[in-house]
């Protein structure tokens, strides 16, 4: 796939620093940089509608489908055949300023930039944010791209109810976003979605651009430990079921399996609750969470299979009890080799440093894999910290992404596939 | 010591069961044999107005003191040169019926048999009653004998707040049992209490007395664990600081202290807090408690040092720091050693299975030791149940028990330190 020749536009830096500014104050968590605009809330209809405006200034035609997708064009058909950027607006409820915002500004600059320009190009351009993709006040995350990708109903999305007790379906209506564009939605050329890391790769390796080669697969298991209560004073050691004990044991496994295997798998124990939880009782039980990543669906059930394996026996030896149930699992997602190729090249070309890495986070690049080839541009995050007002990227790592997202977009309005 | 002869005199066993049943009336919850009388609760209120009753339907001296503390004796001098047996009528939220009551109530069914009996006694006999011995409800647990002992000043005690809000003061004013009798009390001649085990030793070794021969020392330390919260995807396992490895590292090592130094040596961790607690991040704080006990001090300070140093260790590997703060610690107590060997021979002599034993709970009479001459008798706990409705204990070992008591109780008033 070359280089389209004549094609190259010029992001403007400071009008999309400006956008991100100005879709931070809504939401904005005081004496902070952070927002919080959960899906559906006050907060993300004013993000949204502050959005549109900007889309509609643009002379886009924009569309809301029946799970409050938004999508602007610069064709009147839409998403059909366009090469498109996409992400979301909505935060986690104590969130940054980049995660998602990012992808759907930069996207929406590439279009103003182009349209500037006056260059010609073979396809439309598009952008698109999705619904509620943090999942934080209704699950599942990424909600809308999944939807959008016909791997969800709209009437299951609509009945969602969510811990405030409140309907997806009422909410959406609440706040005028129930559209009538049509969902599951028209697969585009392709899809590029530009995002912060959210994880401490890039930054502490000094490089300016991850080349995002898929997304893990993700496996959660909640495992609930019944041992027997007992005073911690009268019980000696050898008489008691403690699944304290062998919940210990399982995070020490975790870590030992993740270690062990290497490459991109990780394992995480980041809930736990005791019952009753007090100094001088040896607990009743534990419930936990594991959560299993790896870019490898084969090595993915690997890890799940030692754990299990570790459980069963860390358990019997204990004398105590186990229940595991799935809370999540969804297999690796490999990105379309020819963005990633042109991505990588793009970047190169321009002298910026690349590193080739999964993402271990969830995105709506991987449910709109399922329909279109897709790409991922991921950007420095300070530390790693995200899903954090503390969220930081530097202002020279966001222009050279949108820029970047900006080559990239051009180049597949060149490419048949 | 001889066992003094002529001084033997049969309790009443029905009249004793009757008690402990209309006692556990009072807070009853329903479905269970258990109660809820939590100190200085109306049901605390209710329950000290049935004993005191009893006590004085039987013409003795009673006495309450400025911490509620409620003494009943045969004389009117009170405690002074009495034989006095006692314990606590308070129960944890959903306790069972025996914890405690058997002893206050065995008590005083040794001095009505004896004053039926006409037998003449050489001293004494008293029965006592302390507040709030559970802690459950305004900390420290032994309240009323540690004030009773000196451990503890009056002014001290009626300012305790509970976690409700209210205070101690203001409570055992409203229920009327802050009393005129001074505290610190009287050290009587000898104290005795008999108790259920609590623990699983003697049900499961099928023994019907437990000789206490001391009451283990106790350390409690909160861990207050802080790393580095991360998203549970992005972080390469290299790059973690996670509190949760740690905790679950010191869980670990805390059994393997245990087990290692072998003897009464036990530790136990009830109490673990996650924050944020959420599946796919790991976590920024684990805040964990270690309870440490043995009944040798030595010992004692040897397992808090081997848990320093294997903390210390494992937070240095993991870069995470640690806050260490102790919630609590006791020192062992040794009983009188005449009086662990008299419980012993009466027991025998009277065809009972015995075997010494510490108590790993903490009791009234580690207290009552710090001025006078102290002993303990246990009975089984089914399944070593306790702190549950479902506590129980067999009426043959109820009664034995408590006859053991008044063998003992008999015996003393004959002895001179």
């Amino acid at each position: 796939m070359a280089l389209p020749n004549g094609s190259s536009v010029l992001i403007n830096g400071e009008r999309l620093l400006h956008r991100i500014a100005e879709l931070a104050e809504i939401g904005k968590i005081e004496g902070t940089k952070g927002c919080s605009r959960l899906a559906f809330s006050d907060a993300d209809r004013e993000g949204r509608d502050l959005v549109v405006t900007w889309m509609r200034d643009l002379g886009l035609t924009v569309t809301i489908d029946a799970v409050g997708n938004v999508i602007a064009s610069t064709h009147e058909d839409g998403a059909a055949g366009a090469v498109m950027a996409g992400s979301h607006i909505d935060t986690v409820g104590t969130g940054g300023r980049y995660d998602g915002n990012l992808g759907v500004l930069a996207g929406l600059e590439v279009i103003e930039a182009t349209i500037s320009t006056d260059v010609e190009l073979k396809r439309p351009l598009a952008v698109a944010f999705f619904s509620n993709e943090e999942g934080s006040r209704y699950p599942p995350d990424m909600m809308g791209s999944l939807a959008y990708a016909g791997g969800m109903s709209v009437e299951a999305v609509l009945e969602v109810e969510g811990a405030d007790g409140t309907v997806v379906g009422e909410e959406l209506e609440r706040i005028g976003y129930r559209g009538a564009a049509p969902c599951p939605g028209v697969a585009p050329h392709a899809f590029v979605e530009l995002h912060i890391e959210q994880g401490p790769v890039l930054d502490n390796e000094d490089i300016q651009i991850g080349v995002v080669e898929g997304v893990q697969g993700i496996s959660w298991t909640e495992l609930t430990l019944i041992g027997q209560s007992n005073h911690a004073g009268t019980t000696p050691m050898s008489l008691r079921r403690d699944p304290m004990r062998v919940a210990a044991e399982v995070v020490v496994a975790a870590r030992s399996i993740a270690t062990e295997m290497g490459g991109t798998q990780v394992a995480t124990v980041g809930s736990l609750h005791l019952h009753p939880n007090l100094v001088n009782v040896v607990p009743a039980t534990a419930t936990m969470t594991v959560d299993l990543r790896n870019t490898d669906e084969n090595s993915l059930q690997l890890a799940e299979e030692q754990l299990h394996i570790r459980v069963e026996t860390l358990a019997k030896d204990e004398g105590i009890t186990v229940e595991a149930r799935s809370l999540a699992r969804f297999e690796p997602v490999e990105f379309d080799a020819r963005i990633v190729d042109q991505i990588e090249q793009l970047a190169q070309q321009t002298g910026l440093s690349t590193k080739r890495m999964p993402s271990g986070a969830g995105h709506d690049a991987q449910m709109m894999a399922r329909i279109c080839p897709t790409g991922m541009i991921f950007v420095p995050s300070l530390n790693g910290v995200s899903h954090n007002p503390a969220e930081h990227t530097d202002e020279a790592d966001l222009i050279a992404g949108a820029q970047l997202l900006s080559d990239t977009m051009l180049a597949l309005t060149e490419v048949d596939w």
